[in-house]
């Protein structure tokens, strides 16, 4: 059979518009000469679509959408499978399913629903969805598909040391007599994500000795960038198709030759978070109806890196970077910051905020009485630029963009509704360490657009005279290995301080610092997730708690 | 048996500390002659722990902390049941469970297992815990006892019309021979929950014919409140303990002749509501190591209710209200709040913003080139507000505490880093009506402290001219229906302007509101939940969707 891999980028709850989406894209498959179109999990939905699957009007909309979408390509030549929220059984605790249909003729033939429902780090399935207690294959042209949803095929048990559920929905379809296996997948980007999808696969393939197609979703969605990368394999595990990463896509797989067409993925890893960021904030932009944004240059890494993400999300016309030098700013941080929007070809505006600090300061005088200086004044400062981007944000209708990275995030060096405020975190989760990595591969792929500076000075926030991060933070490389054994790993301190070599109280201070910032997070913008634990919605820490390692 | 019902109030992860409160109880409840003391779920732990139990070493800490536990109480002449996070057997998926030891003279006599595991609204436990897979009864100096850990008794099939599980632990024990059920539970208040569990409770002591404990945790962890509200009942389902709300108490019940104590409770829910923001207050900051409180003193009603629970929670000592008129403030709004200050007996600043306000918008002047005033320049006054409170929160080491209401919450009307600033949203989940009745409250608990205009004047921003909240909204009873339909029952608009008789126009209007204002949301403060549905950890949308009404 020929089967059309459909890697689409669609939008949660925008029934009318996923409709479309899967249409076009159909009617391309079937144009190639497929017989078979297989998108993604909720492509008609979204994904995921949280707690909007527990409004009854979601659930009543979802079902017209698939009627009509089932009308809509009555006299296409091909089936569809389509991923879409269905309505639990009566009697069911939950109202919705996670579920599939095979469409074809203006019928659905076939319905699947998900069984394995994952409720772990970003995910909440179990709190939204009723699963299936059983799950059946299907015969279409000839062809015995086992048909699984995302986590269904992800529990192998020769695979996993410790599966996380007892049933393994593909074990029991390939019994029944599967031909090959279909895997319609949400499944958001990180870094070791790729690798292990085409692990678990090849291995499945290979044991069962069947076809594997496997179809994800592309798109951000908040903090969940999917990447795409779909494929199909033979029988032997071989990839014999693949989708490129961070793009829609279309490819086809012929599953009795096993015959297909290998699209480009990416050369490294550090290219591949880049892609990531640049899809998350373009799509989060998107679906969200903004077209501009802006952010504060302050000449640093960090806010380089994330003009260098919007400029290739929006295009350079729909960014703007704002210097907002303070009291404490030095002449080439300035210098820089417009030396990075003249090279990228953005517009750049100056707004200082010395005046308004100063300001703020005589009218606070009265009742500070004289107090010594400490973090309030620095803090003063951050906040100063936050509400004046806020300002630009409000005049504008343009998003504002965060620029901490996570190690800041992790340690709280960063200011709650100062250099905290905006619409979207870009760089929150990733390490400073990283921030280096990609601004070096800006320059390998658009020239040096970021001046040799940025790179070299010490990293500060010029927040007081003659500051720099390394005050009260160690270098960035031993913080972002301690924070990733740490905050990644769960691992405890005295493990990480003999694994890394590292003085047990510098750890302690470290994670007592990550601890201690758990309510400065809570408040923070959604930031894009792309390690294997992001703060935000998969990392869920009380505030008011008193275990301290 | 004569049991006594320990109703404490613990702390999340203080395990020395929630050691040494279970042993004062477990001392105090054998002075009184008690043969077992019954303490809360995770009484040794604090509820939620949330992901927390996913450290290998708070799982070790805590294992030794039970073991120190069941050492340092060997000579009471008392059996404790004490909820704990265990450590889930090899090969489960997770590491933990939510359980309960039955300890005596050194040892743990026995262990059960929560089997159900509540995954909706604030509920995370699918994701934390590992669930028992069989559960038995205990035998206690010559009495079976049925002994469950709160969902586990919350699945009476006859008394929902849709159980959520499939299996009724507690059904499951009483057939093995129970002789009495004893409940331990961390259960949050809501206006409805101290009705409901004392009818469900009715209903099963009368059918199954045994007494039924039922022990509740009690205090503030970050967004819930827990009550309390602890009783006992005999086979017939009448009350024959009861404990305070809002208060750690101890009652004695007998098992046997079922004798017990009475302890009050509220005479009204607006009272409970008032009782639960003070405690949920006190504790968040008391648990988060803070003592002072500072808030905006607008001479409005929301922080003038925030300022007298403040004053209820911590002391008037420890309150700080801040006046910032600015251009549109009226003096009237400022002498109300003077009033109330003096009243209330707590300190009162002033802190202007306009002077500081003119700099900014001057400083802006050449970006905006003269631009049309706007929505920009209000917000820019709540932020300054919100900059001067954060400053003055950093000078003195005092929380913020935010006042705004959940009305304004939910359609937007507040801004973010602007009187959304703070650490804590005392009234977050507070409709603006009932804002108003607990102002009442106030003023019959202790005289007339809140000035009657501050009740009579219409609701205003004072961010321009002349501005009304009813220029932008309707009034807050039709506003409050309308909210509460969507927001807790989930209805879609077109019956919510049949039931209530309003435009549709006006629902829809409302709604889409609420549905585009997730974001701001999303970075508020952690509230404090007093209704069955309130913004924060029970409520998850998705920012960017398409689905509106």
């Amino acid at each position: 059979m020929r089967i059309a891999l459909c890697q689409i980028n669609n939008t949660v709850g925008d029934l009318a518009g996923n409709s479309a989406l899967i249409q076009r894209f159909a009617r391309q498959a079937a144009e190639a000469g497929a017989e078979l179109a297989v998108f993604p999990e909720l492509a008609l939905t979204g994904y995921p679509p949280r707690d909007l699957v527990e409004k009854p009007s979601f659930l009543e909309r979802t079902a017209e959408a698939l009627t009509e979408l089932v009308d809509a390509t009555r006299h296409l030549p091909l089936g569809l499978i389509v991923g879409y929220v269905g309505r639990a059984p009566a009697g069911s605790a939950r109202r919705a399913t996670n579920s599939a249909a095979l469409i074809e003729g203006g019928r659905v033939l076939f319905r699947q629903t998900k069984m394995l429902l994952p409720t772990y780090d970003v995910f909440d399935e179990w709190r939204n969805f009723q699963p299936a207690e059983k799950q059946e294959i299907v015969e279409f042209r000839g062809t015995r598909i086992a048909l699984t949803i995302c986590e269904d095929a992800w529990n192998d048990k020769q695979f996993w040391e410790r599966p996380l559920y007892k049933n393994d929905p593909v074990e029991a379809l390939v019994r029944q007599g599967a031909q090959i296996v279909i895997s319609i997948n949400g499944s958001p980007y990180d870094t070791a994500k790729r690798a292990v999808r085409r692990q678990m696969f090849s291995a499945m393939a290979l044991r069962y000795g069947l076809p594997h197609v496997y179809v994800n979703m592309v798109g951000g969605n908040d903090q969940l960038v999917f990447d795409g990368s779909s494929f199909a394999m033979d029988s032997a595990g071989a990839v014999i198709s693949s989708l490129k990463s961070f793009e829609e896509d279309m490819v086809l797989f012929e599953s009795e030759g096993c015959t297909g067409e290998l699209h480009d993925t990416h050369p490294s890893e550090t290219s591949a978070v880049y892609d990531a960021l640049v899809l998350g904030t373009r799509d989060y932009l998107r679906k969200c109806g903004f077209k501009g944004v802006l952010l504060g240059l302050s000449g640093g890494i960090d806010s380089t890196l994330v003009a260098c993400v919007a400029a290739d999300a929006v295009g350079k016309e729909n960014v703007v970077g704002v210097g907002m030098p303070g009291p404490y700013s030095s002449d080439h941080s300035v210098k820089d910051a417009r030396d990075l929007a003249e090279n990228l070809g953005i517009r750049f505006e100056m707004a200082p905020i010395t005046s308004a600090y100063d300001e703020v300061l005589r009218s606070l005088d009265p009742i500070f009485q004289g107090a010594r200086r400490d973090v309030t004044e620095e803090n003063v400062q951050a906040r100063l630029r936050g509400l004046t981007l806020m300002a630009l944000s409000n005049k504008w209708g343009a998003l504002v963009l965060t620029t901490g990275n996570k190690s800041e995030i992790a340690v709280g060096y960063c200011t709650l509704y100062g250099d905290m405020c905006g619409g979207l975190a870009v760089i929150s989760d990733v390490p400073k360490t990283m921030v280096y990595e990609l601004c070096r591969e800006v320059n390998r792929r658009k020239g040096p657009v970021i001046p040799e500076s940025v790179f070299t000075k010490p990293p500060s926030a010029e927040l007081r005279p003659d500051q720099k991060d390394s005050d009260s933070l160690p270098e960035y490389d031993v913080l972002d290995r301690i924070l990733k054994a740490y905050v990644e790993e769960l691992k405890p301190p005295a493990l990480i301080a003999s694994e890394q070599n590292v003085p047990m109280e510098l750890v302690r201070d470290i994670v007592n610092k990550v601890d201690r910032n758990e309510y400065k997070r809570q408040q923070a913008a959604p930031g894009l997730r792309v390690t294997s634990k992001a703060f935000g919605i998969g990392r869920r820490f009380p505030i008011a708690q008193r275990f301290f390692e």
